[in-house]
């Protein structure tokens, strides 16, 4: 079962939502249907944060125990050797999950548990109050499969994570765990436990949708256009961004890890 | 008693000024009169740093055990609900006082103790140096008062902030204690009481009074200028900043503080 | 001896550099002749990493326990009180060497050992791994010298250190250890001592090696698209930049230096 969930709650006479990813047996790894329904979701929710009675907070969260561990890889080797199939994947399927999430008005809070990994620092890094646990953990290591973050996906990370731990990330496949997250800036608060996450999420929605909806709208607007200046740069690095995927160590990278042995690079 | 003194002393033959926010009973909450007094001293001082034996350092602190509470609230419900006044107090008063503290070209030392809110947090992302007491608290908790910070503002704070620690402030009103603003980098330093704060202040205006003062305004030049890169874009922003003067949350948020009653947004 | 020195050398079937700075007696300081050399080592290194079986990593050193204690200030008189040679030597010289280290499509990491001021701060910003020794100090104390640093450089180690930590470097010549340097983001890790640190190279090199070097070319021209943006802001700035050369506190600072003397400015 490979599925974005979405469930809107109400308390006080106010509404928040929880999206909930789910992808059994795989730590919740991003499925390409996992993409589109999470831009589906997000279009669906700003709709509802613009309404006249809006939504006001949205979190979002692993099942079972993990935030998400990646992308699922075993869908790769179908559609990544071939530039425009590659390009589609990046720009429309991920980026339309990603980019709905920015566009959302209402504050978006991630619920971390587990892996947190490569897909999963993306969408934590679309989301505005990053609250963990101590167990959780967090990296990018997809120099050990032949190819690059994208173009957009690696500005959205670098922006949130600074330019040290983007690095460490992406170049050298560090592995972080959520003290030093917390230590580098990119997490907000940290808990022992599930239990204490779970305390600390209803608090957050509670005191979110008590502030002024509009408030938080412009101040996402705002945000929103600082973070998107580079966009004309963006676009002129996308042009050729995905012309490696029918070369040596892309198709390596990927095979070697659906046949579980190291890549050779 | 609401105001902003200026005083100039000479140490070892070369000068410094002291820039004191007083508000009685307001833990020195910048009114209107204040802001625009803030504008005419850094104004001064910045005449006094380009001169031919230039000022060489500027330490600006609250009276009475408290930096700066955030604007004077109670002067709000006379000029906020209207387009027009809104923009001017933003764009004239408000940053007619910040954007003097950034074109000052001594270095500009806050001595930060008890509450740094809202217009305190501001006006110490405009300081080169941050130094601070233990029981120093800061926040922008602004959403409660139905309204968004303004667009020059937030992306002042942002900057120093960085993007977790200011999402925090102003989606979530999330407020932290001087630890972990020295955690999170916007502290340079961190004293136990005011005495050792003192002490620190000294010595740091004797040594920047050591320094070379071309060479200071030659970096403060650099560095103001990579700030304000993005001001076409902040221009545009402020065309339509300021519309929600007369909407509800706005009125609300105010008139509720005013009534000391929580908000319903 | 002052010199930068290349070995090549070769782990498991896959290449990598080490760079070492040497200037004896002086803790590494870059002379004239150093940045002109650490420019063709890179050139030649990013030859190697265009290469059909390419250099995989690059380690960067100081010889003798130091990184690297600035520029070779017995060499300024000579050339910095003249706009044209100024010029000549942050724009070519300096700028050469850093700009061939930031077009070093490996992954570079820095081994800093005790001094990293001034020039070692620029080039520990031109690496993608920082890796030190508690032992480490760091600083760029140029208020003393009477001379700002020149624009591309301060753009460079303001966008590593951010914004209050190179203010404090700058405007108040501030030092740091290591573990403010970790705690500040600027080091990726720290290490009690050389034999410690020089297992976390061996390990970090043999991990960089086993990953894909196109990921990591990728990764490393997107990055470094995203700090050229604002190049035609510093080509603006670069126009005057160096006009400060005959100045009174240029002269003085420098001539106090060499003199062994307090600079008066």
């Amino acid at each position: 079962m490979a599925e974005v969930t979405l469930l809107v709650e109400e308390t006080a006479g106010a509404r928040h939502a929880v999206v909930t990813l789910r992808h059994q047996g795989k730590f919740n790894a991003m499925s390409r249907g996992m993409w589109i329904q999470l831009r589906e979701v997000f279009l669906h929710l700003q709709q509802q944060a613009l309404a006249a009675d809006p939504l006001r907070c949205v979190v979002i969260q692993g099942a079972e125990g993990h935030f998400c561990a990646g992308g699922d890889i075993s869908e790769y080797a179908g559609f990544r050797f071939e530039t425009g199939s590659l390009r589609h994947f990046h720009e429309n399927e991920v980026w339309g999950g990603l980019s709905a999430m920015l566009a959302c008005d209402a504050p978006v809070i991630a619920a971390i548990e587990g892996n947190c990994m490569g897909a999963g620092v993306e969408i934590a890094s679309c989301c505005d109050i990053r609250l963990a646990t101590q167990d959780s953990r967090y990296g990018a290591p997809i120099g050990k499969l032949g190819f690059p973050m994208a173009p957009r996906e690696a500005a959205l990370v670098a922006q949130v994570l600074g330019p040290t731990l983007a690095r460490s990330m992406l170049l050298e496949a560090g592995l972080y765990d959520a003290g030093a997250m917390l230590q580098r800036g990119f997490l907000t608060r940290l808990h022992a436990d599930a239990a204490t996450l779970k305390d600390d999420i209803q608090q957050t929605v509670a005191r979110v949708m008590r502030l002024s909806p509009a408030a938080a709208r412009m101040h996402k607007q705002m945000m929103r256009t600082w973070m998107q200046a580079s966009d004309a740069m963006l676009d002129a690095q996308c042009a050729s961004a995905y012309d490696y995927a029918d070369s040596p160590e892309h198709r390596e990278g990927i095979t070697a890890f659906i046949d579980k042995r190291p890549a050779r690079f």
